[in-house]
């Protein structure tokens, strides 16, 4: 591996950074971050295979922006303001346009938050990338799976599904000449973490999590955290023209498709004009798709749900 | 992926805690930590790729030691008295004897120190391991590379080039019937990481690294960052007989083997009687080997050294 090229690409992103720089040291064996004050640390991983978690030959900007837009995802579903990330990646060999891509992906995904690359470790080895990402959010005001309550609203941000569609256009290698089809495409590729508005949630939301394996499946998360049920109204779900085509006779289709990284969550109803003012601050759609029973179990439509029956797999190239 | 078996094998790794639960929420979308009063957070990330990093074929309980040992050498090198760590795992396919070797190997690692794993990634993919680990160091006091001044003594922990003629017998698959080939062999799999040592360090040395690429190497990066250069004396390197066998006529061998994790720092002179002490209330071998000296670069047994003729290369399989 050539250590030099590596180090071109990637100290440029450690030097971009919301942090004093009293408050962080890059290099050495480690970094060094001083906490803030008050404040808890969330720290968040997740590994993107070729072939596993986005086919072979995806653009390099693609994947490095994914890469980090996920655990940026997982963040902002905690409430936590991102701080610095640090990335594991394993390259089979080094192509100086595919690392620029990459390294572009990267930058342009963390550029709103201002979030140094604090260190990591370059391998030879079949392509994988690991982010580790840390945020801090207020001592004791964590958004956790656990906090929904009955009679409570569920809402979602953004639309649903709409990565599902982008992937499956992505498997049949349509060309994606449609605004609708680009659309879908992004959200698969280019995922917008909810941070500002996950952020603004602390203090409000009563839980929340960011919808990665599908809507249903990541909402019974929080109804067995909680220990509470919950009942959707389908006809309240954001679901766009194109997606509705692409379920067609399957209603639950895009409730079962992973990869959206918006935000589920739940507040009492009476936050529902602070949360909808919110959103519309961030320019995020929000609606309130359900509400929180006593009753363990997911209803939909009235209907019990069997969670087993749906669920996702991620695509095996 | 069989994420109930990974459940099984991983979550009981989260549940030895040297913290407060108060101080430690595990699960959701990311762990949650409650930073320590008046420390600083040291952050440190290491991948292990089957082929590069270990022999395709190496014992499950070994990579796991090793993919923990190894970042827990960077925090020993820092200073930092290790926290917690995540582990994001792909695995070409779930084996449960494997998978027990491994858990063993990681648990036996991070027993000593009651480290919990709080989170991490399981996917499917070839094997590779990425640990992150993370660590305090009383604020402002973390040791680092730049701090070593003309005068000081240079000081390295255990015997050097230990795990190089490890990695000699590993790849010449020679069977490890004496007690010094099982000794290499060890040093090679299953490194100790001088964390005690390290901490204990913190106001005593004036910089410090750990020996992953090779002594030379390694020390030439504190010589680097401190802008001074160094006086080895070859007859005060710790090696043991029959690693002096192993280098033959070739003396510098040793020094640019890697993988030794032992570290390597400099102090004034006059803290040596306190460091020798140090070391050996941890029943550490510890050795002076040289002087830094205010003429930048590096000489052994007073001959210049041009350190782009040594170096050091993972084992490519």
């Amino acid at each position: 591996m050539e250590f030099d090229l590596i180090q071109k690409y990637f100290v440029p992103l450690s030097h971009t950074s919301n942090m004093d720089l009293d408050d962080l040291f890059i290099g050495d064996d480690g970094a060094l971050v001083t906490p803030v004050a008050d404040a808890q640390l969330v720290i968040v991983t997740d590994t993107l295979v070729e072939g596993v978690h986005f086919p072979v030959g995806s653009a390099s900007y693609d994947i490095g922006w994914k890469a980090l837009a996920v655990n940026l995802s997982d963040l902002a579903a905690m409430g936590a303001k991102p701080a610095f990330y640090s990335l594991a990646l394993t390259l089979p060999k080094v192509d100086q346009s595919w690392l620029n891509g990459l390294v572009q992906g990267l930058a342009d995904c963390a550029s709103p938050y201002s979030i140094p690359l604090i260190g990591g470790d370059t391998t030879r080895g079949p392509l994988t990338l690991t982010v580790t990402a840390q945020g801090w959010v207020p001592k004791g005001r964590a958004l956790l799976r656990k906090g929904a309550k009955a009679g409570q609203g569920i809402f979602v941000t953004g639309f649903i599904g709409e990565a599902g569609r982008g992937l499956s256009l992505a498997l049949a290698g349509q060309c994606a000449d449609k605004a609708a089809d680009l659309r879908s495409l992004s959200r698969l590729n280019r995922p917008v973490p909810r941070v500002e508005l996950g952020c603004a949630l602390v203090g409000v939301a009563s839980s929340a999590i960011d919808v990665s394996d599908g809507l249903l499946a990541d909402l019974n998360h929080i109804l067995v955290a909680s220990n509470v049920g919950a009942n959707l109204r389908t006809a309240d779900i954001p679901l766009s023209k194109s997606v509705q085509e692409w379920a067609g006779d399957q209603p639950l289709k895009p409730l079962c498709a992973g990869d959206d990284y918006e935000l589920c969550f739940t507040a009492s109803l009476d936050k529902a004009e602070q949360l909808y003012g919110l959103a519309e601050q961030q320019g995020v759609k929000l609606s309130q798709i359900g509400l929180i029973s006593q009753q363990p179990g997911l209803l939909v439509d009235g209907v019990a749900l069997d969670l087993k029956q749906t669920g996702y797999n991620h695509f095996s190239g």
